[in-house]
């Protein structure tokens, strides 16, 4: 487990891909698989920290909205302050980290969704996470987003989670070695099993 | 008035230096010089936003202080917000924006001053400003923060200004074309002189 930066030596799994693709539950069971065996944390953006939640509520309560590269940089502050107060020092004492959406969620849907240069967006990301980019990064795809009668609105959402999804392939692109692709649309318990066997090879690797 | 990024055609005049050099003073006095002949916005971060008040907010009364770099990037945002609705908008319309203290103080005081990286400071700044430098930038230097009976807490202090003045004096190295070096030392009608001329300058340039 001295995978990424290399300065830390646990684990650091992240999940990503559109709402509903079973991130979340993916996460629980992961989690019960490996507490008995190691350290382990399930840590969702930007909770955990006073400063995360400060500025969640800073984001959320406020009338008028931010430009979309000011309330990237909130974000992440927020994941800076994650990242130095919870996930690195969890990765120092071997604990394994998994993270229900990470950096490439920005990448995805702030730069490739919206209108954010995908190189300051990942700039800042290697800032903020002081360059400690994930071992494993699950991509749960398949989500079958083009469904329903195709209104005026839907068809603006789709293209935007189009848009989504080819940041993500661009993403997997960049660094195949350290994403595996999994067809959500696979039984829960064949996606947990996928899950499982690529933790545990990078675990003892 | 079509300096820094070519973008906007405007001018942005920054004031830097250590507090109580006569910042605050010399914006005054050049606001009111100029707001007969020209637009002119004198601006301080992180004011002037509702999302740059939330962030102070958020920063000045939370128990748990966050790391360096979290905070950093917090300001990044409102400096971010600042320059999308007020700053890059003034220039777009030709204003004089005079701001007391910029990206130059990020890289003295947080980078230099403390222990950020000089390179993430600056690459921040630079995305979060899109790219606008200033076109004029003064250093108001000479304040003798030396003086006083040196204990302990004060030493700490007199290598951190020196510090911080050692970050203005490479700022300047990099930029030369950019920056006015003005001995705060001098009667205030002196400064003020010095720097009407300078702004006179850029303005017909």
């Amino acid at each position: 487990m001295d995978r990424g930066s290399g300065v830390t030596s646990g684990l650091l799994v992240t999940l990503e891909g559109l709402d509903g693709v079973g991130k979340t539950t993916q996460i629980e069971r992961l989690k019960s698989w490996l507490q008995d065996k190691v350290e382990v944390l399930a840590v969702r953006e930007p909770g955990g920290t006073a400063l995360g939640e400060a500025l969640r509520n800073v984001i959320l309560h406020r009338v008028e909205a931010g430009s979309a590269l000011a309330e990237f940089l909130v974000f992440a502050a927020a994941r800076a302050e994650l990242m130095h107060q919870i996930v690195l020092p969890a990765l120092t004492r071997g604990a394994v980290v998994l993270m229900d959406r990470f950096i490439d969620s920005s990448v995805a849907y702030q730069a490739f969704g919206r209108d954010l240069s995908v190189e300051a967006v990942m700039t800042v990301n290697r800032i903020a996470t002081q360059g400690r980019t994930p071992d494993l990064t699950v991509w749960l795809r398949g989500q079958p987003y083009e469904t329903g009668s195709p209104d005026r609105l839907e068809q603006r959402d789709l293209a935007y989670f189009a848009r989504v999804e080819a940041g993500y392939e661009w993403l997997v692109r960049q660094d195949p070695e350290r994403w595996l692709v999994v067809d959500c649309r696979q039984p829960a318990d064949v996606v947990f099993d996928t899950l499982v066997r690529a933790v545990a090879r990078r675990m003892t690797s």
